[in-house]
């Protein structure tokens, strides 16, 4: 389906992003869960919580899975959660005596949890390599246009001429900025979530941390000392780190869209998009969309923080409301610096008439 | 791709729904775009504007049409609409010397927000059903336990002894509201939207109300006096209403989940979700997830109210805004509809211990 | 104290309003509870609830009240409302045995909720009234400057020439709309409030509706068949009306800003803002001040949405909330309207040269 | 006027705070741009840019200055920004010829984001203050009650007992690492702004950054290599981490609102809020208000991330929705830790019944 505009084939160079979407395509979200089972029964087995038996069963299990989507999403309809639906039917692919240690203490919100969170480990690094890219081609084009005399203008109206170089650095700093805070935050979310039914891990008695402890090692997360399961600051804190890159790069949209008018012309574009009814006009599409894109995000953070009101030990409101929009504002913030790039390599700042 | 939480294949029975989803679909999308385009020609080739012959020339190109969907997708990527991309895969089926009769003095946004119109028309219609069946559910609810003593809760404290039917009609008034207001906001997205380049239908001469008008009875719109490619205040208004639903129900979600609470047991529910570490739960899946999507339009509001502020002629950022939000909204609303009928249906009042 | 600039004396003139912010005054508060609480006393007596030589003591006692407002203030620190402690300094000005006569049968949210209805049947005269001139004002610059050529703009680039009533048109329709839609909105909140402890007004017994319609009829509210304390729709309804209507005039003053640019020149301001450093300047500061008010307003929106949510019989969290939310949008409205009369009392638009 | 409800005198104790609001008083405000102009007029003399005599001349005249706030808010309403009004009343008062010395090479920006800045700093320090002694709070009721078993709910549902320690940690820890994020983003806030009319400080020649280097010292703020007037990221970094310390004590609020519940028992309030219906009721209104000042500052923040699209040198547009909405939510914020410092030392957990 394609209700979202992010996820509708035809948007997919605009507002989406396939890169970034395939992190939460329905393939690597099973995949990220089965690597929690799989790392979860491999530390149980380590520290005799399972037998050690039940590792290869369970590997063997979970090897070439291919999930039966029609009962999961019934399994989700009734459940609010994939876990029970899901573990019926890998279970059904473990030999026996081992289905019972699949999954053994472990909780539907540990393998949600930490199977996003293996996710974004890479969103982080693709949003991180793309920041740095458009920071470069800013520099590039700073060191190429910078000299330009341009106007500057303030409350709308023309104000004094200034080099591009000011302009230039007021779009590229933000972002360095937000590049340090994207980092700052991946403690917030690479982290291994893992609590058991209510937090405490209860059945694994004095084997908690240690079996915690490998898991995270084993699947390259953090291993915090309790689960975060009701503490979502982590998440509100990423998406707030998101919206800053894409409001910092909405700014160059509006920018860029300003000085392209035609009327203002300090800024060319190398392309732009048609118009069915003027098909001579060339548009600052991806100048237009980033702007869309910061007030989207700005639109959907509100819901994250609305989600840190997380009662009690788990909230199934407040959880699912994130499933509904992180995800989201990821993928557009991927797409917003795979425009903002393509418009960096794709402007040129012009010599202001000396006459206007 | 599957984005969206709304879109994922998994989770088209909890925070999805097919039918209104389908709305939103590939093709339901370019069947409403090739709508437009043949009650164009025909009204344009009624009044002389475009050859009589062009008509079935047209009809037979957009016969069977199946998109190239990577063109397209590329083709938005450019040009930041649907319309050059699909008038070329179009225009290349119509036999010549037609083609150029395709599309005659209409811009992307007319056949882009009729198209959308016309599928709103739908959604209005599957909304109001589903309100049509809560609101008697409620009814039905009311009927067989209003009269079961229940307690009354200010602020979170018990307060003194009401009747169920106190609670139910609480419920249900709001939705009967809502549905009042859903179809005063017909006249508000249920239009042609028709304008040309911007907005006067230059090319028409003084044929232009008279296409219009006999395009808007073909397609089942309202023709109005001027088109509102800049004016979303309809929009606008047509995204409040639907907030309003899923916030009333986001009510009954809550209250629901309170009085299930084990220690309350003032409501019973038929069935509920399972976890994967406490098979013996009955968790109130829907009821929370009425909270979920009370929320999630509530945030999203915002962004299409923010796109009210729409500059000039034809603002790329703040329309493409829309597309973004107010699919998710349409199906987060007949979702909210879909589970809160079935929690109507699934939950019994229970007469209070005197004791508790 | 002035923490939001909506009520700092320094902006009264930018972003407050002065007429509307009286209407939310501690005064006219004070004045909008007393009158409840005296209607109640007139209809209880009236219908033999309480007795007739009530309803002087408690006339005698609520004249010329000023109240003791530090002891207000920390009434509701301690009890979230303002009733029990407003309750206690008109108690101790009635004479006995009439105190408890006051507020009989009634709480907190009936005399808070109706005290702000009578409040916002002010406020909506008040914005109808200035909508009306706002929409004259649009239709004189019409019939004054209708004729001019300007130039099309869509995605920020030159379209074609079209006329300057094309564009005012487009600022003053949805505005005739949202008019509508003001209107559509008055039975959502101008209504009596009146349910007692929990929405039974269980201490009237059979006299309930006799009471209710009593003092409808006294407060110029409708009356409603039961109490609307926690179906909030009517004030989530009216609130997305006011946003509707900033929404509408923040694409007026963005399209100003857009025209009035030195570079396009297509409106000329009248008069305009001063820079400190670039005495010169002459800013189109309502204009730009009109998309504030349209963002804070789309912003508060989300907010009095969430509030749908309102659990049980009472929400301390969600009533509160509007509490924070309503009268700023309602003053946001004011203002809005007030500098959009401005704006176009001072704008004219100007033959486009055809040379650019 | 009062129209805020976290300015009304009324609310002082329960959404607002004197304390914070104390910062965004017209007298607050006014020293903080003196401060800011005499800053600037030492640095200057001492570079040479003004004769050595300005500066006791403009200290004279700045010392003991009460604004004209009626000529200040007439000055506001037509320019958008309070400096040259403010100006005009400051050089009234500066002995000639010294008066154009006040404010050379400054813009409104500067004075007013560093006036700003200047009130950051200290609120800052208060809430940073009391999110320490909240976190002590919940130190002290974790040592006092965390071995009390409570029963942990899951989806709202009753799942394993646990430890009162469980839940109190994941009220603590959140607050623990917002105050580091808090701590994170002084260096976004606490800087001077000081660019000049567009950024460049074009009057001040080569004397620009020792100039500033000077001003950075005296007032205790940080010198940023170029000024970030259009660079709001600082602005909405500081907002979230405003909104998550309001979310996290907002999850405190629900939670202990839920186990607060008559039915549930587990904590037990020493105080509570008072009803005008039913005195004998004790609600838990400060928990409540946590939840309100969450879901207002969540609110909120999607406004300040809108700002991010700042056009141009300087967007009246976004700035002022930037003063509309930021002090609001460091008041909320300063309120919430109020509220929760009293709630913390006012819950006691209860051992839960066995039977029960």
């Amino acid at each position: 389906m394609s209700v979202a505009a992010i996820d509708h084939p035809f948007f997919k160079h605009l507002v989406g992003d396939e890169e970034a979407a395939a992190l939460f395509s329905m393939n690597a979200e099973i995949q990220a869960l089965l690597q929690f089972e799989l790392a979860l029964a491999r530390a149980e087995a380590r520290h005799g919580l399972i037998p050690a038996e039940a590792v290869p069963a369970i590997e063997a299990g979970l090897k070439g899975f291919t999930p039966d989507a029609q009962a999961i999403a019934e399994g989700i309809g009734n459940d609010g959660v994939i876990a029970p639906a899901l573990l019926k039917q890998l279970r059904s692919r473990i030999a026996e005596p081992y289905r019972q240690h699949l999954h053994f203490g472990a909780t539907s919100q540990d393998v949600i949890d930490t199977g996003l969170a293996l996710r974004l480990v890479k969103a982080v690094a693709l949003i991180d390599h793309r920041l740095g890219k458009v920071v470069d081609d800013l520099a590039f084009l700073e060191a190429r246009d910078g000299d330009i005399e341009v106007m500057a203008h303030t409350r709308m109206q023309a104000a004094i001429p200034v080099k591009a170089a000011r302009k230039i650095r007021s779009w590229r700093d933000p972002l360095i900025r937000d590049r340090e805070r994207l980092q700052a935050s991946r403690p917030d979310v690479e982290i291994l979530h893992f609590g058991g039914a209510a937090g405490t891990l209860e059945k694994l008695g004095d084997k908690e941390a240690a079996v915690a402890a490998d898991m995270a090692a084993e699947l390259g997360l953090a291993h915090v000392d309790h689960p975060r399961h009701t503490e979502r600051d982590g998440m509100a804190a990423f998406a707030s780190a998101l919206s800053l890159i894409t409001g910092s790069l909405g700014k160059f949209g509006q920018d860029v869209a300003l000085m392209a008018q035609n009327e203002v012309g300090e800024i060319e574009l190398a392309t732009g998009g048609g118009s069915s009814a003027m098909p001579h006009k060339k548009n600052p599409v991806p100048a237009e969309v980033l702007v869309t894109l910061a007030r989207f995000n700005a639109t959907l953070l509100s819901g994250m923080h609305q989600s840190l009101v997380h009662e009690n030990e788990r909230s199934g409101a407040a959880w699912t409301l994130e499933w509904m929009i992180l995800p989201q504002m990821v993928v557009a913030t991927a797409a917003s610096l795979r425009l903002a790039a393509t418009l960096a390599e794709n402007i040129a700042f012009k010599q202001r008439n000396s006459g206007s």
